[in-house]
């Protein structure tokens, strides 16, 4: 089968990966309601497509934080991207860089920072970071990102403690021998193989990570360095304003695509409420259960600058590497392209709510 | 199997078509979701019958632009019929003259604007069309739809671009060899084969249609020929609007069976939005998920003056010719027959929304 | 297995009848939904219960027209009951009267009406008639149930044609040979033999029922008889107060069981509806989707006096004849039984709206 | 398999227990409706996360009663443990006393009180009855509870008579030889075997239960003891301010686990409305369909003080005894635990109603 959409690369990527990595990436916490319930978010918006619009010349492109995007999407900061293919972090550096896209790089990464960064030098990227009971660590991330050229910090904030996937439970989740959480070699921190028992990822996150973080690490956080701050892992009204409140530059409105409290507001509701309570303070990216151009179009149309895509380009790299990462991105820009001009919407400034509603027509306002 | 509905048609014809014509047919765009919440939402809608009613007499005939229908229903726009069977938009157009109905003949024929008049001099027809990026194509095919004697120019809106149909990219869907479009025939544009990849369709398509088309064209269109202008296409009440402004004589509700942008309003809730809008400044007609009798009687107590049927007369003209559309067509009327009496609605005016009501009560404004 | 609830009887009957006639009595119009619709409905309704309250002894008794029956239940009138045994109408006859509750004796009965009060002469029971185009028939049938002792006159009016049910179109329903419409015997209207194609009982029909009858119909019939007139087959609250008007004693909420039109107000809908409306004017009966003692308890809660059951009798009487429909009422009169002491409503005066909610809080009005 | 959550000990569970047993554990009265409305009903629900909350050190621990509880569970008042496991309720005691919970002790055990409290002396438990047609019955287990050291008297008040399940029908449910009703031992009402047909459950409580019990009874059942008084099977409002004036001081939102009657209000339905109306005035638990930590959060948000599980633990009982259900529970409190931290509610006086809203939006009050 050639892939032709996302969800081939997701059933090709079945038959290839390992079970455990399989069920890694695609699973999530307790009875994975969420995960359903970003899926079906997005598809129950419907668009209102305006006809009779000159779309000859479609523009896709936007920027976030003044970076220019060729296209709104992200590449969401997963981790442990070897798991999927030998290069790992580093062919979806050089697929996002050749995409004219900004890759949000893990913490987790089975290559070091420094390392995905020289693997694309001309790209654009942001490090996504947790912070650690020793905050020496998290400084020393900080000034390695801010070294190697990073253009933003993304703190991941729906992370005090690692969800419980029963999956990985199941499958005593670890990584293979010589594969390690590369940026944290340095602090002898890298080394996280399979346990007797449960998920290795869940006991080693539970020793390291710092559960006590408080809305005061974002001011700590922003002392360290110069780059602009994007809060990932906000779902409420509240907490979008006290992030914005804290100097954040950036929202990621998700819920970590299902993976840590199952249960929780789908990330297209969370939007539409976060969009409302600080659209006009700060810029808003979405991220969970967008596999269409039509899903991105619905969240831009709520009120995101941009989306991040994360399982489907572990399916893309598992399946091709580099060029699959790259294939997959091309059909998404093709599919939002193909979508603006549908829906009468040529450029990104032209999405708004107006081209939304619900099933049986509410929202709309 | 003998049919006595129209989705024994389907049935039928998706065992005897090759798959590539069958999903070319049956297909749309994205996930598909659009094609099945058409159908839902016709479903969903709830029947309000008045008992005691003088029901001895039914009768069906209406008028759209004048022009007399036995019942109200019409052939959609659908493109080469001679996939189905060799007589392709012959046997409909002979078809649809013997029921009494307008067919609505698209653009995209395997035989000639020409040919389809002459097939059934007696009918009453329409012409679809798109336009081109040489608008010397489509004032050629617009003077030639008027000499050939078609009463009204139907303009398609919502395809810019064709929508991409996974089925049809999965199976490179062309036509196979010596099946051309025919109206293009003289200047030369007739021709699409399969492709090595993907949809010969959407490559075709891209390459002649004008995306950049505006309200601007139908001033211009209407510059060109005395027929009345239908547009095809509009789902929103703005649009709607415009092209009431603009001097459509009729809208068809539309959003072209789910094959251009998935996840749009479904006909349903298109229809009502659009009728509460303009439904006294022009006709409205529907196409999308009719596959019963009792789903004219809803569309008509929405607004629509007349539905469009589009699937289902290929699935029959794939059985069974000219003879299945014909049979296809009196299942659909004696449906729509038998529901007019047994909800106490005898006449076409007897129709209106008090007819109709939401699951639980809501709507009946 | 041993029958113990309404399904089960079913799950028998389907085993054991010829496929023509377990489809005659379980199908409906078109795509069944309105049959699904029945079902579901009551099952979406939410009970209240009341504890504490004193329930060792239980009255299920209730008047319908000042006749007591010992459950607020009566069986509606199925046609040719022969089909499922020997003895039909004669066995529910039977039945019914040993349970202590009215059947409603179809016109379209394997037995003539004189024969089924013989039966069971000390049962009570009304007779339901359709008009025909020669009044003198219906004077006929109206005279012969008045002399045979019938208690009502049940005029149906949801069907001035019959609907079409698409398993008897397949099946080519039909009564066997040696099986007639026995009421219309003396006037040799008696014969429905199978014929070449379709269903027999929608040719039959459209010959002799009136299809042009309106109000002034039920001013005649009450002119013909001193009988009081139950009115069956309304399902708005339009129709119900000009049913009211028009001196109906008794209105029967119904949509024939989804036989006739297919999408309509599913009968718990509508009976909220119509209770609301004239609820305090008439007596009010219900039937459609009735298959627990807990529906029985919803329906009295919505404003029904009592309730009819159709097809699961018709099981009953499949599997076990007489004393099958026996053993079924008992069933269904031991379900009720025990589900009014469980919700505190000992009696039938007790049910009213408070019991009731919509899932997650509305209604309760 | 080694079960990671409760719904693995059920499948292990369905493969261990003979049919008859885990149908009378698993099913409920009529079509299971409730049983399904449960689970649906807690997972309807969303929940709003509150990031960046100090979430180190998580409080799990609560009273009820002034009883301190160290997650906030009790175990239900389940019948006849010793078909899930030969050492029955004494099991469930040390399980639950090991877990720092309260064990609610049913009337209907295979242990006597005496023995289970003697089970486990350093645990807290309460004595679940009903009240008998003899008073001389229910005053003499109120006493003995009493003196074994029971805290509280539990009075199940939605079961006048006891529900019908037609698993239990069909498998003719009975205790096998040698298991009785062990506390009613004294009183020679301690044999229910199973019998020629039916339920022989139903048919011994018709004989023993006092199906006329009323308000009066709590009065009278408080005149009996110092203990407190908590009164389980309450869904309305209206039954919730009876039951604070008449002296509860605790209220169990139930239905019995859907066993008794079928199509009610689902439990986190019930407990939004009783939380509203006597919240302030009382201590609320609720039990039905809580199979998830998450499950638990909501009930907490809602209004609970703390939630009961009932087939979970019988079948962690039946797949491994005492260790079967600490393991049960200590997975639970595992889960609670991570997702109070994952949602930024480390104690349990954070968790409130900001924590929810339902699906798009609503609630939130």
């Amino acid at each position: 089968m050639v892939p032709i959409n996302l969800d081939d690369y997701e059933r090709l990527a079945r038959e290839r990966l390992p079970q455990m990595v399989f069920d890694y990436y695609f699973g999530g916490a307790g009875d994975e309601l969420t995960i359903r319930e970003n899926r079906v978010g997005w598809q129950r918006l419907r668009l209102r497509p305006r006809v009779l619009v000159d779309v000859a010349t479609r523009d896709l492109s936007t920027t976030v934080l003044g970076q220019r995007l060729s296209f709104p999407v992200l590449t969401a900061p997963c981790a442990f991207n070897a798991l999927a293919h030998p290069e790992g972090e580093c062919a979806v550096a050089r697929a996002a860089t050749a995409a004219g896209i900004i890759q949000v790089v893990s913490t987790a990464g089975t290559f070091s920072l420094e390392e995905v960064a020289a693997a694309a030098p001309a790209g654009a990227r942001w490090f996504q970071l947790y912070c650690y009971r020793d905050r020496g660590v998290t400084r020393s991330l900080v000034e390695r990102a801010t070294g190697a050229g990073y253009r933003a910090l993304c703190l991941t904030v729906d992370a005090p403690l690692v969800g419980r996937r029963d999956r990985d439970e199941r499958n005593r989740f670890g990584l293979p021998p010589g594969m390690t959480w590369k940026n944290l070699e340095r602090v002898g921190l890298d080394r996280m193989e399979a346990r007797e028992e449960g998920s290795a990822l869940v006991q080693y996150i539970s020793e390291i990570w710092d559960p006590s973080l408080t809305w005061e690490a974002i001011e700590w956080l922003r002392s360290l360095s110069q780059l602009p701050l994007v809060i990932k892992g906000i779902l409420t009204a509240d907490d979008a304003g006290r992030a914005v409140d804290s100097g954040a530059a950036v929202i990621i409105v998700s819920n970590h695509g299902g993976r840590q409290l199952d249960g929780t507001l789908s990330t297209s509701e969370a939007l539409a409420e976060v969009a409302d309570a600080v659209g006009d303070r700060v810029e808003i990216l979405v991220d969970g259960g967008i596999r269409r151009g039509s899903d991105i179009l619905k969240a831009l149309a709520l009120g995101a600058r941009a989306v991040l895509i994360g399982r489907p380009y572990l399916w893309a790299l598992a399946v091709a590497g580099q060029a699959g990462v790259e294939h997959l991105l091309e059909l998404l820009r093709d599919e939002l392209d193909l979508d603006m001009a549908l829906s009468g919407r040529p450029t990104i400034a032209s999405i708004d709510r107006t081209l939304l509603c619900r099933a049986d027509g509410e929202l709309k306002k």
